[in-house]
């Protein structure tokens, strides 16, 4: 069994990486070989001690080289549920792989997150986050995809394959993906709704008859996608050595709280690392 | 008055800089051009994000590049004591400078330091941290220094152009200090003990009759530095938001405790600097 399992490849789940690797502990990073969108996009970095005046792409491209030498691969799956077992941690991916470990450090990231209302109640009842998961149970169904970023586009199109009636709910430009049975709606849902199952999609002008709903963002919340873990105002709450209220589970980055910062993430790594090493000596 | 005085020259120390520069707030950080011996010694690091297996020398020049960049200058004078005044501090150095500001942040790393038993309790009884503040009140007397590192051997020079004798505890070496009135000793002293003041220096051999006792350390003991500022385990206490116990006053890097990282320092020297923008907003 792994040491540990890294859930997000930003700065963060950098920084925890290479002082695991450092420490001689077994471990997988789950992202994005491109690290982390806000990376790529963040035009210059100017307070990160050591490197002056970077761009995000210099700064991407120098982490990647850094990976390299020290022998760290980045698994692009999606984790789509953690899952705190005894002793150990499951985790899922929307590729559908299984994995586990003796630890887990969720680096996530933020982004804005407003579910929409229905979305945790019908969970599992009609509402999935899990295309290549659960696209299959909607075979030649009505149903609606809330997308929040083009990056996921493949996986409307796998849906598309199976369901007979998309409504996209897209929330980004351009939408480029295409399908006799899918059709494009540009507005915010007020809820999902229905009596035991997602019966239907609530806008203010209308109402959509759907047989479930997937909704498709870059990251899962946080307390969605571990269940029991303790949040205050969406950021996960952790300790000064990063540990948060389940036992093994480490936390860092921009996902813990304000600054949203590099430094703030690569620092909060690097402790999350060596509290995870320790841990590891405490429960042998 | 300043907004903020960093006091150390660390990767903590920097970091926080770098932030109030990027937040327009005016500073001054107090340590060496050098920054600190820890980065100047630092054989290879291999788990800083960005820099791939960079030396402790190479890490520094980017470091003094990168400071160039951003026009800020270390002020090199070494702070013998902060002073929490009413909604403000005061900070005193070693060469008789003051100066004031509306926060302070301490990263002054951590050094082993066991206070020699009677230490805190002779402290301005006969004990003194600064040479060059309280030398010539031992004019012709005899004196006992203890001293652990070899970068302080000028504050030697300087005690002996007053003291009659000085007993010279020295916990390094070489030894390069002469004079003809300093005479090495190369055992810790048990105690220092006296009535009302200093009356002698007590070894596990002998007594040696002292009027002084000068403590030099490369640093000085937080909870002395800075006085009802609460520690732990000889670590500064700090929130998750690295804030101290005492109002305005924020910490970071090493002696806020492990893991002894430079990712970790520079990550807490981030927060400081955006934790004291915050204050600087809600105190005006």
């Amino acid at each position: 069994m792994l040491d540990c399992i890294i859930v997000g490849s930003g700065v963060a789940g950098v920084s925890a990486g290479l002082t695991l690797k450092a420490n001689n502990k077994s471990f997988m990073i789950f992202g994005s070989k491109n690290l982390s969108e806000k990376i790529t996009k963040a035009e210059l970095i100017k307070n990160y001690v050591g490197l002056s005046d970077i761009t995000g792409q210099d700064f991407c491209k120098q982490i990647q080289a850094q990976l390299k030498d020290a022998d760290i691969q980045i698994q692009e799956e999606k984790v789509s549920g953690v899952y705190a077992l005894k002793e150990k941690f499951g985790v899922a991916t929307q590729e559908g792989g299984y994995y586990e470990s003796k630890t887990v450090i969720l680096c996530t990231g933020v982004e804005s997150i407003k579910l929409v209302d229905g979305e945790t109640q019908f969970l599992g009842k009609g509402v999935s986050y899990c295309a290549t998961c659960d696209g299959f149970l909607y075979k030649d169904k009505t149903i609606a995809v809330l997308c929040t970023s083009k990056r996921l586009e493949h996986e409307i199109e796998h849906l598309s394959g199976f369901a007979k009636k998309i409504y996209l709910i897209a929330m980004y430009k351009p939408v480029e993906v295409q399908g006799e049975n899918i059709e494009i709606i540009r507005k915010m849902p007020i809820k999902i709704d229905g009596e035991k199952r997602v019966e239907k999609v609530v806008f203010a002008d209308r109402e959509l008859p759907v047989d479930g709903v997937f909704v498709l963002r870059e990251s899962i919340a946080p307390s969605v996608l571990l269940s029991g873990l303790e949040t205050v105002d969406g950021h996960i709450k952790t300790e000064r050595n990063m540990q948060t209220n389940i036992q093994g589970c480490f936390s860092a980055g921009d996902c813990t709280g304000r600054p949203y910062q590099y430094a703030k993430a690569v620092g909060e790594g690097n402790i999350a690392g060596h509290s995870v090493t320790a841990y590891l000596s405490e429960n042998k």
